[in-house]
């Protein structure tokens, strides 16, 4: 059969919307597509191939008991058949894997550096904006004479965190430093204490709209990534805490994984966290750490902050690291505080409570690997059952 | 353009490879493929109509900073103009929530009681099967009178967990309940008591393999689910914990949500819990509850069960109830016991320590709803960015 050619689709196709579909995005003027999304959305199919397995439950097998025999009746299957049948069944489930992320996993990449320190700056934030930016200063610097190389702000840092003051401390970044007073130090910083510094969040002004957005840089003060916030926290558990960011700030556009001289960095902030999707695109694209700059509250934190972190680590076996504002009594949102540092096993390695802190913590990315050693779930994932596709990898190939 | 009859793709066309997984698919004499396979492809392809969007950080725009302005220079935007544009963004963004899982999500459907009350026995297990089946029964009995409606078994409860005995107690489930004396008890049990049960898992032995088996019995006694533990135990902590249940058993090929008297329930067997996909999937499946039996060990078990329940639990905003075997310090194998039933906000309801116990708690399915007002996660996920794909849901149409 030739296929290269032409074929014809009959309107009870099962393709036939497919092929609509097809010439419409082929007519689409904006639309970009590489080879590499054929064969993604390929594989996306593959399971199609499979019947459901005919020893599935079947309702018509259903059995009404009768009578019930409590007589103990083993009828031994030999080990050695049954070892045989699940060997077979091991190696074929074990191709599966790599189908469990569209695009596939990337492999973790070898980090510059294995062993480092980390820094987590949990700052009082006033209304004092340039008290603010020198105070994150000399955190900052702090944490770099305690050895840290990556340096963590929280979120909001330059500002009260709320819909009113967001307008007024927002900066428009991409208009460079002269424009941008909080951004600007952050790259002084970095390149004069040769730190690594995840810029915690601000607002930021582009065009009429504002984003919460966190800036990253190189130990050369480049700014080499920025996350805006994706997932805008609009919650209300009435009586405890409402907050509708979407009011006056516009959601982010993608995710964002970056590499630096303490590895690959995948970014969220504060509510991102909720979204464990975003957590395994990151582990997907081979980040060795997320960073969540965040301000959980006084509800939420107690019951999830911890717990979420957590989970993300473990589930994805990665480190996660955490920076909160410390608590002002006095300020409008109440933050958690509790920043704080978690290894690849789930295990809390360095915390604090609500006040001011500044916590120096060491990273061993060599941990990565040994957990993913005793708990292979990358290779126990079944993407013939389930598949996590990273819309935005596979639409950037 | 007439698009329903035939059209031709070029080799350099982005589709030409498509187009050949079309045809071969389409020559596979067991596909059964439906009209809703291609639009749920479809709709995974429709992000691809996204560019980047041209705010994304561009790394030539890169500014190394060569003065800092510390002195504040608030911009002010006008909090009204933000505040449309953040509202226009805010519905662009909505519209993709339902993309985020694909097929898209259920709607939870209305249970047929909202509170009542679940029974989790935590059992001793011994060597002896007619004991252990005796003994189940007895438990149940005592959940039931305690006022269950449901009751929840251990992972592996009519004999020792190991691989050396999983063939020994296998009992054939679908031979019918004279061959399967465990299940005979568990559907007389629920029919007498007219009680649901989760009948936690036994080995169950199928032709020539071996699974790790759940079985869901309605109040008339009828088998009405049977899930077979998807991810199998494979794991190796040196000096801790190693195990294989590979080794001898084979993995499960479908999840398992099941609707019953007391509401829709997710099964996950132990190892299953740690995949958090699986998780996802149920939800958008509709669960009210995951049920989990499992015999999580005393390395895992302080570090990730309770973890693991809340965070399947706060991510997926419903119930989820696990069940161990309470810990038999002359056993092979050391299980955590610690069976728990936890809240759709991460709340711990009801848990225990290792010993054996009957756990009684009321389970109250409002709390669902509520908890997804305060935190309506499944209208702000982004589905423009990442997608969880139920593959088995979506070749089952």
């Amino acid at each position: 059969m030739n296929l290269s050619g032409c074929f014809f689709l009959p309107k009870q196709s099962p393709f036939y919307l497919f092929s609509l579909s097809y010439c419409y995005y082929s007519a689409a003027p904006s639309l970009i597509l590489r080879p590499s999304v054929p064969r993604s959305v390929l594989r996306l199919t593959t399971p199609f191939l499979h019947r459901p397995p005919s020893h599935h439950l079947n309702p018509k097998r259903t059995i009404k008991s009768s009578s019930t025999c409590l007589k103990s009746t083993p009828t031994t299957l030999s080990a050695t058949a049954a070892a045989a049948a699940a060997s077979e069944s091991s190696s074929s489930m074990a191709a599966f894997s790599e189908q469990a992320r569209v695009p596939p996993a990337l492999l973790l990449p070898t980090p510059p550096i294995t062993k480092f320190k980390i820094g987590l700056c949990q700052l009082a934030v006033t209304p004092d904006k340039e008290r603010n930016i020198l105070h994150a200063r000399t955190a900052i610097e702090e944490a770099a004479e305690k050895g840290a190389k990556l340096v963590v702000l929280p979120e909001i840092w330059n500002g009260p965190y709320s819909n009113d003051s967001f307008p007024v401390y927002a900066e428009d970044i991409g208009a460079g430093f002269d424009k941008s007073p909080s951004t600007a130090m952050l790259s002084e910083a970095a390149r004069l204490l040769k730190v690594t510094i995840i810029g915690g969040s601000i607002a930021e002004r582009d065009g009429d709209k504002l984003y919460n957005t966190c800036c990253v840089f190189d130990t050369d003060g480049n700014l080499i990534a920025k996350h805006r916030k994706i997932h805008l926290f609009d919650i209300d558990i009435p009586g405890k805490i409402s907050f509708k960011e979407s009011k006056t700030l516009t959601a982010g556009e993608s995710p964002t994984v970056v590499d630096t001289e303490v590895g690959r960095i995948g970014i969220g902030i504060c509510y991102d966290i909720r979204f464990q999707e975003l957590a395994i695109l990151y582990a997907a694209r081979g980040a060795h750490l997320i960073c969540y700059p965040g301000a959980f509250n006084t509800t939420t934190g107690p019951l999830h902050w911890e717990l979420l972190q957590r989970a993300r680590a473990t589930d994805n076996q990665l480190y996660v690291a955490t920076c909160s504002p410390a608590r002002d009594p006095g300020a409008g949102y109440q933050a958690w505080g509790h920043s704080t540092l978690v290894g690849p096993f789930g295990e809390v390695l360095a915390t604090t409570e609500h006040e001011e802190a500044i916590i120096v913590a060491e990273i061993d990315y060599s941990q990565i690997e040994l957990r993913r050693n005793n708990l292979p779930l990358e290779k126990q994932r079944r993407g013939d059952l389930y598949q996590l596709v990273d819309v935005h990898r596979l639409n950037s190939k």
